[in-house]
């Protein structure tokens, strides 16, 4: 059952010194018994924080190796270079004797709003919040992680759930945390792979698309309130897909890009 | 002076054992001294092939941690998880007692020709090379890394080494191998960062951009001969801007994306 800060409850880590940090997965947080891979993200940053001392991930960048369950984990750390402005760092979690997801970071200090000296883009246009339809869990599908994030989508792409695919492979929608827990950059990182999977709206046989890589950059801190997010796919080739994603927060700030590598199962 | 087969000379590495390899990065290959971010991730990709036993980096992210200067430089190399069809393995490259770039890949053995499920988006609208303008270097501006390579730009985007900015943030252009060298999936990691700056095209200040972290998604192998490349910036907010790549081969194939997060000087 949800509680009141789930999401910093998820992310809370236990110092076990020497840069290692002990975490707890808790249920719930899965698509169909893996945990989100933006959880395990979030998880792995809120880690590369307490570590290099610097509160924003700049950019990070993940790699897969298995399968995350819920459950104890361990999330080590190593510093790379600490300079004056940005450390970077390592980290990797361990979970059953195994490594779940590795990751390369850097991490410094980001504005609350991002001064602007070129933009070209806007946040996605997207019907108020009560137009968007809330994606809840059901009968495995959605699955339960749905629950733990406040997703609404964009009506032109929420038939994916319905076996209605738009044809094309985006997802609009806005994002927040469950019972509008605040969010920071670590919550950003749970934001970036929240949404349900682009290929699931693209005319083409859906099918679990395993996350090899994703990177997000973020930008600036977020304002207060839902946040406005697209992730589109332009290229399923090679056995692969990419999907881009942008969120925006309430003041209109682009606030993290996220690109990750997906793999397309073979036929 | 570059000689045949320049690419694979510099790239070159010496098994030292235990995952350790020599490189000797020659001169030439620099901008004002430091050596191209490009070449760094190719020599480091290279070590990477060599340690995991896999022809093709499938993703890579390096993070740029001091300038690289011309001389001998040791990368060393951990695998990370070695699965059926990929290794995941981590490289850092360093050099006068310093780290200079760590880099974080997953490699594998990709196709000739990437089988094409969904594609929004093709090569960019490039006049014939012969009518694309040949980057050479100048007194100090362009540097002398652009006569390692043989980059061709788009006739609209090479105003910026004359003090004509387009006032679009992008580049555009030819790119091959100097002398046709053959180019690997290797290459492809220094033709993602062998384009001049698009922020030299914006109408803001032109500075040096450090970059901070680039990763490149590799697609397929690419088929002989001039390479289509796009380079496009977004966003120049919060101090960073972001430049999103594409590798196009003759056969239309996208066999590269790339993203790279740069540093915008502080005014």
């Amino acid at each position: 059952m949800p509680t009141e800060q789930a999401f910093a409850a998820a992310t809370r880590l236990e110092d076990r010194g020497g840069g290692t940090y002990a975490a707890d997965v808790p249920d719930g947080w899965d698509i169909v018994g893996n945990v989100d891979g933006g959880l395990l993200l979030a998880v792995v940053g809120r880690a590369l924080v307490a570590a290099t001392g610097r509160p924003d991930p700049v950019t990070i960048t993940a790699h897969y190796l298995r399968p995350g369950r819920a459950g104890p984990a361990v999330v080590s750390t190593e510093v790379v270079k600490e300079g004056r402005r940005f450390t970077t760092a390592r980290a990797t979690m361990h979970a059953g004797g195994q490594d779940v997801v590795t990751a390369l970071a850097t991490l410094g200090t980001l504005g609350t709003s991002a001064d602007v000296l070129h933009l070209d883009g806007a946040p996605p246009e997207l019907p108020p919040v009560g137009d968007c339809e809330l994606v809840v869990s059901g009968d495995g599908f959605p699955p339960t992680f749905m629950d733990r994030v406040e997703v609404r989508l964009h009506p032109e792409d929420g038939g994916l759930f319905r076996g209605e695919p738009s044809g094309v492979p985006q997802v609009r929608g806005w994002f927040r945390l469950r019972d509008d827990e605040p969010i920071d950059t670590v919550g950003l990182l749970l934001a970036v792979d929240a949404f349900p999977p682009t290929i699931f709206n693209a005319s083409l046989p859906a099918a679990w698309t395993p996350t090899v890589e994703l990177t997000a950059h973020l930008r600036a801190r977020p304002a207060p309130g839902w946040l406005a997010c697209s992730f589109r796919t332009r290229f399923v080739t090679g056995g692969f897909l990419e999907v881009d994603g942008e969120v925006w927060d309430p003041t209109g700030a682009l606030v993290a890009q996220s690109r990750q590598l997906a793999l397309v199962p073979r036929g």
